[in-house]
């Protein structure tokens, strides 16, 4: 009963893992294409993976870059585009990660506050008229943390301002497969693909531990980054990219996204009915896919020192204000209230107790 | 007869890889411990590979960091030991991706000429005198490009001058177990564990396209430089690192050195043997391992637009210039009459025609 419950990672469980599949194709990859995989080279990425992605964007290979992990491809964006006293743009909240990413490159980050069909556009176009930024940064779908999917008419908007002004839009879509009803919105790429520069993995549709992310971009910006990552790490790592091609032309992605969805629509359910159940009232996001539901807990709920409270009775929280970009202007009132849930690495019962825990210290 | 022959990059050939081992060994490590290598995580490196590595090095766990590839962690190290205005110091001439890497992390690079037994250091301690740099990088055994060994008491010597002014040593050992003959000098951490760090990896004992390379060093400069690493990538790419660990639990890299020695040896001796037929009289480093012989043309020989000229005849050739640290301050003379001979991706043959394609130029 008094087993800890971590709502803090937004990690696949193991049992997501396709682990005999991913085994065999490890090792056929590497038999079969032995000169290449094992070798130097391949800068872009592995030119059968990016020969498959391409046919999938209905792009040339050219636009598309595979690498370590699609973190590693915002570190090298970042290099690549982040001048000395430029400033990038963030949802807000946003992965923290990202907003770290960008800080470490020179970055002065400025978060855009999210409302529940994206951001803010008013206050988007007013902090553009201030300083053009190098880039936006976007989690259009099911976002990280808050779970928020953007909606067709603030892409246009989003897209039409950087159209305007003349910034890049990345648009980072790990979870945009992974939804468990309604229908997909179109991609930003699709509204306008010159300005947009597109970002994601197979770690949420195979493995993390595989290290594979790949970026769809004009094929000029595709050679830059490709040519920051040759000066940082020679090649990329081949064998498991090798693998996910070979996944990929064994038509076992497909499947594996719907087991995956079978895997994560009871734990989805089981998340949105225990924030109504337990959270009475209170403002939670009400996603339709993804890995995250978050709510802002109300002005007079009790939140003082929520985290260290929590872990107390086993809940295992991550601090709110980790996702506001802007945490070094003082303590955001919003990130203090600012609770992200994530589900798909927890049973439906550990949810519900752990939901009942939060509601506890409330 | 008028194949090109290629004598630019230091690449294992493909049969060289033990590839149905590492098939084998990457498909065993991913089923035998999927909830490690295929979630996020490990960001020292997988685990199990850091405990092998520490046993053979005598070292703690916390003592050794796992990323992808080496020139990664050259990468990751400069970012954290490179202050703006800081000097970085190299061999002369020294690995040219090295040199690239210090510099885009903002480090002045200055090359300390390198002679038969290793660098000048006289000229090390002079340099150091005016400015004591982040960092001495260097490739004591058969040296990339040069083939140079440095001897024990050049390495106590630099070491020495380290201690005495305060600065790291970057000790690179990619080459250091394919010895042809004779005995190892000690490694320069086995004389100051305290002053170095030793950087090498599974590329030429293994495989590049892997990318496995590690670090040894003070634990507090390894959990700096792993968050470093976690800030780039987030985690390193596990099922590579897995299959090197299974690997060496399986005993397989003692007799797989063992038959890469045997595969480079006669190339190693036909490269020497023709070095001496067709370049009579030239200074040639004569190595005792590694992937490089090197020379530097006489004065009087013809080496203008040597690389060209050699492009027309079917010979494939680096400008001399790119190992050499100091470009910017102009041409070097000693830069345009080295000459790289890397001779292990080449046969016995092909090193005979290609030297005697070379010497025709001169």
């Amino acid at each position: 009963m008094h087993d800890t419950i971590v709502f803090t990672r937004g990690v696949p469980p193991t049992d997501a893992f396709p682990t005999a599949q991913i085994a065999e194709c490890l090792a056929t990859a590497v038999e079969s294409d032995a000169a290449v995989v094992l070798q130097y080279g391949q800068q872009p990425g592995y030119a059968p993976l990016r020969a498959l992605l391409a046919a999938e964007y209905g792009v040339n290979d050219n636009e598309i870059m595979v690498a370590n992990g699609s973190l590693q491809l915002q570190d090298l964006l970042a290099a690549h585009l982040v001048r000395p006293g430029a400033t990038v743009l963030t949802e807000q909240p946003s992965y923290d990660r990202a907003i770290t990413t960008f800080r470490r490159r020179g970055a002065r980050v400025v978060g855009i506050p999210l409302e529940r069909d994206g951001l803010d556009v008013t206050r988007l176009e007013a902090e553009v008229k201030r300083q053009t930024p190098a880039f936006l940064y976007t989690v259009p779908d099911f976002q990280n943390p808050a779970g928020v999917t953007t909606s067709l008419e603030k892409r246009r908007a989003i897209l039409e301002i950087a159209d305007r002004y003349g910034f890049w839009v990345i648009e980072d879509i790990p979870y945009r497969l992974l939804r468990y009803r309604g229908d997909s919105v179109p991609m930003m790429r699709a509204i306008n693909p010159d300005r947009v520069i597109t970002i994601t993995s197979f770690s949420k549709l195979l493995s993390p531990g595989m290290r594979v992310g790949y970026m769809v971009a004009p094929s000029s910006l595709a050679a830059a980054v490709t040519k920051e990552g040759e000066n940082t790490y020679l090649s990329p790592v081949l064998p498991t990219q090798a693998a996910v091609a070979e996944f990929i032309r064994r038509g076992w992605m497909a499947p594996n996204i719907e087991r995956l969805k079978e895997l994560y629509r009871p734990r989805w359910e089981a998340m949105m009915s225990a924030v109504r159940r337990y959270l009475k009232g209170v403002v939670a996001s009400e996603p339709d896919g993804g890995f995250f539901v978050s709510v802002t807990l109300p002005a007079d709920a009790n939140t003082r020192n929520l985290v260290a409270r929590a872990k107390e009775i086993g809940l295992v929280l991550t601090e709110g204000q980790a996702f506001f970009a802007d945490p070094d202007e003082g303590p955001m009132p919003d990130g203090e209230r600012f609770v992200r849930l994530p589900f798909c690495a927890v049973t439906p019962e550990q949810i519900d107790e752990g939901m009942r825990r939060l509601a506890s210290l409330l």
